[in-house]
């Protein structure tokens, strides 16, 4: 474990503090439950869940610090060479209980194998009613972090966003983006790693000021039967995406990661209806519009 | 397009209407409501589906008939040689409302691709609370269809369903299995495909006899806000296995077959709790022990 894994691992266990206290005080009634965990072949971390919160249903944010020999499934699904590997990072997924408030889901994360070394993360917003104000105001802070370091970042970013969270089955979007990246600073010289790594504390730091003020809008904003109902069948295609497409779930159930650490980002109550069609010129249909097409919001 | 096709394609498409029909009287209320659906590169199906029924809170039964050129997806996941297929079959997933009630599925389809031809299927029961009465009925009707046939064929397509119907991340079957085959007759003669056939045939027909005195049993048995808790909690373990590891919904998804169709199996309500642990001694931990244990039920 080198100089540059450690600052990472410090980063992140700090920031999952900060946005623990920072959702907290948010949510201004319920509290994260801590469990900590440790690995087999080395390592551990712990997971953080609120449950029936005030403003969460359900929110989980975990911290991670995985290393140890690279075999069995992991040496067919891990990128780099090298017979040891270091991994550690912060994810986080928040399911609010009203449908007027997005679900959203943030990640970063440092790894290293061999001479290789990388960092990956993102944030991405999946609201359940299309608020223009909202989608703008989440990418344009992730712009102004990503342009604090290269004006090439965001652009690259958002659309590898857009292409990563998609649904193929369902022509869809899992919502309206954000940023996604990864491999960053592989075959990067230290020096330029430890850059990226200025760059993906500022986007940590960035995730609280992304999305406390969209999520503090809509605070008093009212819902009825139909708003949940909607919100329930959408949760199944966060649902779907996650079992089917996202990496670091599939990976980590086929690696024997910690089960309950890999899907408490799984939403607390979803529905499945067949063939949910919402009614053409209806706020459902004009969110459906913009996950088959994603925009340009800034 | 043969003859085995021809007569097994009859044979499903009856199974479709008299498994249907069964369970509309069962219900006693419900009714499936069908779509009748084409595919792009040939064929096509007609899938049932009933929601919020008496006893049913959502049942499916698909039929389906589908051929045409083996390309794109299909040529990376599809066994056997030949730049054509043809498939058809019947597949069913029943959700009942009360816990008290096993879901369960069924499947039976034949497959020909160039000089190959093969049949799969199976049934498998899913309960929420341990009966082992119903656990042995389920069992003995399968041995019995199987029986008829080859004495082999249960012990072995048993043991299959043990470990096909497995969730490795959770350490738990899905239910308490039943019957799976797959590749049935493949180099095998036209005569001995014809017995097959028949072998399927009688499966098909033993369904409604395995399923239906199990409902029926537990009609009148009275549930709570527990049951009901813990049934949408073990829903979501149905969802894990369908979108990770099921053959037919991947392969189905990946070759972009008609979604609403494939997922129709996926449950009406579903919840997920972190790390949600059933209190030892109760019947929901003594559940538990027999899907982690499978057991002889003839």
């Amino acid at each position: 474990m080198d100089a540059l894994a450690e600052r990472a691992r410090d980063l992140f266990r700090g920031l999952q503090d900060s946005i623990c206290a920072g959702l907290e005080t948010l949510d201004g009634g319920g509290q994260f439950r801590e469990d900590a965990w440790q690995r087999e072949g080395g390592g551990g971390g712990r997971s953080r869940v609120m449950s029936e919160g005030r403003l969460f249903e359900k929110a989980g944010v975990g911290f991670s610090e995985v290393f140890g020999a690279v075999e069995g499934e992991l040496a067919k699904v891990m990128a780099g060479d090298g017979p040891t590997f270091y991994a550690t990072g912060v994810s986080l997924v928040l399911h609010p209980r009203s449908p007027r408030i997005p679900t959203v889901h943030a990640n970063f994360r440092y790894l290293g194998r061999g001479s290789a070394r990388w960092f990956g993360g993102g944030s991405d917003l999946t609201p359940y009613y299309l608020d223009e104000d909202d989608a703008r105001h989440f990418h344009r802070t992730w712009r102004a972090a990503c342009d604090r370091h290269d004006p090439a970042y965001y652009p690259r970013f958002k659309r590898w966003c857009d292409e990563y969270f998609q649904l193929p089955h369902r022509g869809e979007a899992r919502g309206v983006g954000g940023i996604f990246f990864d491999d960053l600073g592989k075959g990067a010289s230290p020096e330029e790693c430890g850059r990226l790594l200025t760059f993906v504390r500022d986007c940590g730091a960035a995730f609280l000021p992304a999305y406390l003020p969209i999520a503090e809008r809509h605070l008093g904003d009212g819902f009825g039967e139909r708003e949940r109902a909607w919100q329930l069948v959408r949760r199944g295609r966060y649902v779907e995406f996650n079992l089917i497409y996202d990496r670091g779930t599939t990976f980590g159930l086929r690696t024997r990661g910690r089960t309950e650490s890999i899907l408490m980002s799984l939403p607390p109550l979803v529905r499945w209806e067949y063939d949910h069609q919402p009614e053409p010129g209806s706020p459902e249909a004009a969110l459906l519009d913009v996950l088959r097409t994603p925009r340009d919001w800034t």
